[in-house]
């Protein structure tokens, strides 16, 4: 098959940083294209009674100390958590998903440039203002993208696209869907290239 | 360094089970030897604030598909999720960790056996008659084994046990230290196999 494998991320997900700087090769190395889905863990965590790795007792020192590691371990250089972390992320998801109306190329490039802008330079890409001169970088208008966070049409399109997730089971970021086999964790990256090379095991 | 690697894991955590069958070939390889812990989830989960991957919405569907899916991965056969699942796990620990104080090869050789009656060959080992029935297999003697579950002085041990774990950090199954290093999950034994070749990355 060549359908395009689902990415599903949160701005705010260390690992779905990492992973973002890694799925277009895996996909590209199988024949594939990603189709990248901004989504809100605050809004699934809510649905699923899941929590920040990082508000857990013991587990929350293990990841911080782990999200860098795993950077080190991927050979991705210059990611480091960000003082202000976790964030809301409705402003860069909403941009995302605005520009994947149009141009699905753009937005997936402004998706990564969001990312590194965030855990990379650590810009508060809360900020609409700032999420919006991010996706300027990549010649996104940036008045018409911090308009779309104001967006009723835009906010109902990412609450829509929650609840799609929600339905077909993401309860992380990343999230991977290949051929309607779920993928869950930058971990599983060695599982998802498998499972493209072999449609199975 | 030459020191023993911590390999902590609780008798009902499927991905500790799949830990357990590859942790001495990855030890062996850089020269170590593995110290067994037997932990008890439902009290780390007590003091963490955690919960078992089963006993969340979406993540429960999940991870039982990603059980079996990652011992395939791992080229590990025979491996089901039993139909009693999760159990309490304190026969089996008090057994492996009153196995320790005497003959710590002996203890290992008992913990594999274990893991592999309750999830290759569906016995449920929370029982403390069965679990010194299989310890038995590997040459234990029964009625002792079945002694030490109810001895005042394994049940202490084996609290004491999960208290230092804590103390170190330990909040799943499984968790191996390296070094003072801390990894979790069966997905890190990648990580942990560069860190032992290199000390550190």
């Amino acid at each position: 098959m060549t359908a395009p494998i689902d990415f599903y991320f949160d701005f705010s997900s260390p690992y779905g940083c990492l992973a973002a700087q890694r799925i277009e090769a895996l996909a590209a190395k199988h024949g594939r294209s990603v189709d990248w889905h901004p989504v809100l863990l605050g809004a699934i965590f809510k649905a699923t009674g899941g929590a920040p790795l990082t508000e857990l007792p013991l587990k929350a020192d293990y990841a911080r100390r782990d999200f860098e590691r795993s950077a080190r371990f991927h050979g991705i250089d210059g990611f480091r958590l960000p003082a202000k972390f976790p964030i809301a992320t409705q402003a860069p998801a909403r941009i995302v998903l605005w520009l994947k109306g149009s141009d699905p190329l753009l937005a997936a490039r402004v998706a990564k440039a969001l990312y590194r802008a965030y855990f990379f330079d650590g810009v508060d890409i809360s900020s609409p203002e700032r999420a919006a001169a991010v996706a300027a970088t990549e010649g996104v208008d940036a008045a018409a993208a911090r308009a779309a966070v104001d967006d009723p049409a835009i906010k109902e399109a990412l609450k829509d696209e929650v609840e799609r997730a929600l339905a077909r089971g993401v309860f992380g970021s990343p999230f991977v869907i290949v051929d309607g086999e779920p993928f869950w964790g930058l971990d599983r990256f060695d599982q998802i290239d498998r499972w493209l090379a072999s449609g199975g095991f």
